[in-house]
């Protein structure tokens, strides 16, 4: 095994350190969060691998964005209306996902030609073709001293989800919708299911 | 597509509303932590799924810990001797990391039969066979009031990998090293790589 300290990496300059320090986490979600500006109804689609679980009951999530790149539009909607939806992506989706990054004039739902739909009243837009959806509320906002990236912290209102990837105890088969995951800035990835395991004691040695 | 609102998860009681919500953010990372409690030099070694990125330079992780959880050794730890180490896991070996979460007398790593391994005088212990090894070194701490969730931001410091899963532009193939990715709070999942995509400009329409 090769060792690489922060010196190392960082002196092999900047956009090396971005993608090796970006998979150290290891695998990581993918949502296309939606949002509207609501003083000119213009829509934005953008995808977030720092969206992570806070809590089950309420059901809260938690959104890491750096503060000057190209996601500000979607914090500065978030702010502004307190609203926006989560969308997970799928194969048949990904790379118009992707595309959503650039630095579009237009809503990227234009953009793309991702369908923007709007559920029950909620201020923000989903993504239609999307096999998840999930409304957001804002809770918090937090920023961190360390680097100044900014924690969102927001409560789940509603989901959308097909019916039969939800089993009987709540458990969503994300293998069975499709979802992907992502690795780095740009890489994506389909799964397998290796398993589910059963709650671990400590009664005898593991396998 | 079914409807669930945070009401209905609810009513549906504790276990299945925390295994669906558990599930909403996507796909996950998978760590092992270690750590060591310095005044008995006992080890600890725990399964966390909220290890996420937070900055590159200098290379930051964050991790949220709950903070009355089977976890709470490993926080205790860190907030103790401010060192801790991320361990990605492997099909070969993601039952035992699995077994690390039951709530065992003894160290971890003699529990499961995971071999500790302690390098360049780097405080905490490491998973031997893991094929990804990080050392970080606690930043700060930040409880975050929407449900005493504690954030822990941390700088590393060093990471062993194998050399050849590294590109000549610092991204670094999961897949090679096989790192796996859980789902909810108990399934576990190998991936396969679609694509690595292009920075995405404004250009033409995606695919």
């Amino acid at each position: 095994m090769k060792r690489f300290t922060k010196d190392n990496l960082i002196s092999k300059g900047k956009a090396y350190n971005r993608n090796f320090v970006n998979c150290l986490s290891g695998f990581k979600s993918l949502n296309l969060i939606g949002t509207i500006n609501t003083e000119n109804n213009k829509t934005n689609l953008a995808p977030f691998s720092q969206v992570f679980h806070v809590g089950a009951n309420p059901p809260t999530v938690g959104i890491l964005f750096r503060p000057h790149t190209v996601e500000r539009h979607t914090l500065e909607n978030i702010l502004q209306n307190k609203c926006f939806t989560l969308n997970h992506v799928d194969e048949n989706f990904y790379k118009k996902a992707h595309q959503c990054s650039a630095r579009w004039t237009q809503s990227e739902f234009k953009a793309t030609g991702l369908e923007e739909e709007f559920l029950n009243d909620f201020k923000a837009p989903f993504v239609k073709i999307s096999p998840l959806k999930i409304s957001c509320v804002l809770k918090d906002k937090i920023t961190l001293a360390v680097n100044e990236t900014v924690l969102i912290v927001a409560n789940i209102e509603e989901v959308w989800v097909a019916a039969d990837a939800v089993e009987d105890d709540g458990f969503i088969e994300l293998n069975k919708i499709g979802t992907i995951t992502v690795s780095g800035l740009d890489s994506y990835h389909s799964t397998s299911k290796l398993d589910r395991l059963p709650y671990a004691k400590p009664i005898q040695k593991a396998e």
